[in-house]
């Protein structure tokens, strides 16, 4: 299969070499001369440093040239940037299916990426691939799971079939709505992870949170028209388990940083990433509020981030909240 | 209220603390006299090093002195105890709530605790305790959330008010099969989550381990009689991730070192207290089969502890099943 990949970061390079071992044909786009270089001399030292990159994969500069010999598009890279690059796709798009990577919603709408795809490509051919995938560890062949979702069957087993290997296992799922957000929320969850990691490192603290987090999750997911399984899922639980308590993660790293006693704006400041749990909390906050849901750790998390509430009194509060059944 | 707690171990002497914060009289017995001494100097070395234990809870070495005077009886000794002492019990009972912390099944006859003190007392006052509760930071005030799960919901009511405070936070729950096997079983998926940090400390594999294993815990509980719900709680969930995730944990360990090239045979015999899931997933690989349940990770765990297969061929065989749906 000739498959085109958009955008040149960890993930789409990752992306390429499992492709590319899997018998298909690869080229990859990106906007950076010194990427383009790096990838035509086999590494991608900004994205993966140490890790080689087959010279069989194909980068170019220009757009037309990923898309025009493609069957199907990966979309690589990030949530905030999907519409603009949309839009450069219009006039070259031909119906291909495309696999969204990026996980996130768009900031200013709160619309999910396959939102802003239907409303500017009116696509129909769209799976969007989650779970828990570092890239890193994936341009490693460390075995990994991931979930491919669309409302077409049909189209989330061709992508089963053709992404699938000894180490990188492709289950389907029918939900988009739930593998999209399950991939969006869990860094608000991450957040307040950090900030227990931060605090003292409590173990008891951290497995509740998670925990008690998917479950507010699932509720939102619910009341947004998700199904409630997926967020029991690799999408779902998976993600938000790699995340709360990876390393690598940036929004867990944001969290614990603030439970050490920094300022948000510093801690910005002070990355060269964007951690998207930062802003999905905002909108969240906002909009728990007209769906009537509760979702005291995404509140309590905001609070801490942008009202300057003490965390240990967030966690306080979280404690002292009236008494209940589980479910 | 007057509470009895049956064991001085780590658990016992946390929850004592708790219930003595709370207001409540206690006393605990013990049948160790290096124990007794030292709870009645304000310490117990032996399983809280470095804890000062208030001295207003009452150790004594004679059990009919926590039972006779108390309204509540909490069990704070091994799964594999429960039997004895609940024999020892016996003709001093009279008919209190009991409050049972140990996690784990008879391994002779695969008996969830409640169905041994059914037997033995014919008991219908019965609570179970179960969550992601390390009793280390337990004693230390470090806040942990927990189920309280009864057939009877009057009695979880009891136990969730007279146990709750600022810092040990209970739910009520129904489903008393479901939380004691949430807690049984999460053994055996720390193992193998452990194998996975033994050979490379893998993030991915191992969220999507955790992932999947609780998918097959919540298979074997709804056959079993369970609730599906509990399993996505603090009692299957939350344990499930404090279990495969803290350095504190024995079963985790058994599989690190598993997974970094020890035998079984050695690893126990280097470990002066028990991993339940060493046992928990033999009994487990015999009834798969009568039950016809897929449970691929808890059956390539024991064909790794158990018939020498090598963890990374047990990895590659996992990866390699038929591709599927998630749900």
């Amino acid at each position: 299969m000739n498959i085109g990949i958009i955008g040149s970061g960890s993930w789409g390079t990752s992306i390429s070499k499992v492709l590319l071992n899997n018998g298909h044909n690869i080229k990859i786009w990106t906007r950076d001369e010194h990427v383009f270089n790096s990838l035509k001399n086999g590494e991608n030292p900004y994205y993966l440093p140490g890790i080689s990159i087959p010279k069989s994969i194909i980068p170019t500069l220009k757009l037309e040239e990923v898309i025009s010999d493609s069957e199907l598009i990966v979309l690589a890279i990030p949530a905030q940037a999907i519409r603009s690059i949309a839009e450069q796709i219009k006039p070259l798009y031909s119906n291909q299916i495309i696999v969204n990577l990026a996980k996130g919603l768009e900031i200013s709408t709160q619309k999910r990426v396959s939102e802003i795809l239907d409303e500017v490509l009116k696509i129909n051919k769209y799976v969007v691939l989650s779970g828990p995938s570092h890239a890193e560890e994936v341009a490693r062949d460390i075995p990994t799971s991931i979930v491919a979702a669309s409302n077409n069957m049909e189209l989330a087993k061709i992508v089963q079939e053709n992404f699938s290997n000894v180490s990188f296992r492709v289950y389907t799922n029918n939900d988009i709505v739930g593998v999209e957000l399950g991939g969006a929320i869990k860094n608000v969850i991450a957040i307040s992870a950090g900030i227990i990691d931060g605090i003292g490192g409590w173990d008891n603290s951290k497995a509740a949170l998670i925990t008690r987090g998917l479950a507010e999750i699932t509720r939102y997911g619910i009341k947004k028209g998700a199904k409630k399984d997926t967020f029991s899922g690799l999408a779902g639980l998976g993600d938000l388990i790699v995340t709360c308590t990876s390393q690598h993660s940036r929004n867990r790293y944001v969290g614990e940083m603030i439970g050490r006693g920094k300022k948000l704006d510093e801690i910005i400041e002070n990355m060269n990433m964007v951690a998207e749990g930062v802003y999905t909390v905002k909108a969240l906050y906002e909009e728990i509020k007209d769906l009537n849901i509760e979702m005291p750790i995404t509140e309590k998390t905001y609070e801490v981030l942008y009202l300057n509430k003490d965390p240990r009194k967030a966690i306080h509060e979280l404690m002292m909240r009236e008494l209940k059944d589980e479910n």
